[in-house]
């Protein structure tokens, strides 16, 4: 394996170095000569294990922020959906301007945007989808239920909206109720 | 009235010209004295018609882009719905750079943040609350129904987290399902 060239000490020192950096001076403004410089690398190494630089940024938020939604367990979706606005609050708080500029540089670089989506959104998804499976097996939700497909749509929309709209930040408070008012009865789970 | 010295006309001219700049340069790059240049205004004409570029910015859109949902009723809830759907997906087409723009701008501009609210988003909000209230009249959606308080972060969600999840554009079939599968039932009016 390529990678095993790299312990997984340095490999994370690297990872947290690029978050660094990305905070400082975001996605356009961030240089693998700047990444080699900070992390005292040469840039043939960065590289040799990173196809560029959209991998080599995705690579290390997937591996410094961890999943939100894998591990989330606690025997309801109600339960489960709690513990997801929990957790949201202080990631969004920590990470909101951070991922602001990504989605934003995602829009003029379609390889960010691909590897994104591939490492930090499609296992969001994976773990959403097996919360969601867990909630149609114990029998809260009718396997066959529309909304099932648009439960990230609802956690967005909660998301993004509330700072648009009413110029507040999501906290835990708005989301508890959000669950309660749109996704459970969406998901008919009321 | 101070704004009675341009004629109708002129001022339509005007913001289409604002929107047009906006359009090739982006908020950040839009100069007052870009805009008098085109416009073929003086500076003193503009800031005293208009507070400064935030307003200006806000007003021209309000103006040339009719809001999507006044004067949408077409006698039900899901006929409401499905209309504003296949109006949206055409506006989403011609503005969405535009407004990704505006919306990254206003996170570093408090003042367009306020000006974009209160000229742009509350007005449709106004005319949503208004089409939300004829269906609790005609008793499709009960008047203490909590997901009333969110139709707009549901619409919100199904437009923003389709290209960011699906790599698509939000089409009229995919908003006509995510009226049935999640609006509709969180208003209990499925």
């Amino acid at each position: 394996m390529r990678r095993s060239r790299l312990s997984p000490e340095r490999e994370r020192e690297l990872y947290e170095a690029v978050v660094e950096l990305l905070g400082e001076v975001g996605y356009d403004g961030l240089t693998m000569d700047a990444v080699a410089a900070r992390t005292r690398s040469s840039k043939a190494t960065l590289y040799r294990q990173w196809k560029g630089k959209p991998q080599l940024v995705a690579t290390a938020l997937r591996h410094t922020k961890p999943v939100l939604l894998e591990g989330v367990d606690t025997g309801s979706l109600r339960g489960d959906l709690r513990e997801i606005a929990r957790c949201s609050e202080t990631a969004h708080e920590r990470d909101a301007a951070l991922m602001r500029g990504l989605a934003h540089a995602s829009h003029d670089n379609p390889d960010l945007h691909q590897a994104l989506r591939e490492l930090l959104i499609f296992p969001e998804i994976d773990a959403l989808h097996a919360l969601l499976r867990r909630a149609v097996d114990r029998g809260e939700v009718a396997p066959d239920r529309p909304a099932l497909n648009y439960v990230i749509h609802m956690m967005c929309g909660a998301f993004i909206t509330r700072p648009l709209v009413e110029g507040k930040q999501p906290d835990e408070t708005y989301l508890l109720e959000y669950i309660d008012a749109v996704i459970l009865p969406a998901l008919g789970a009321a």
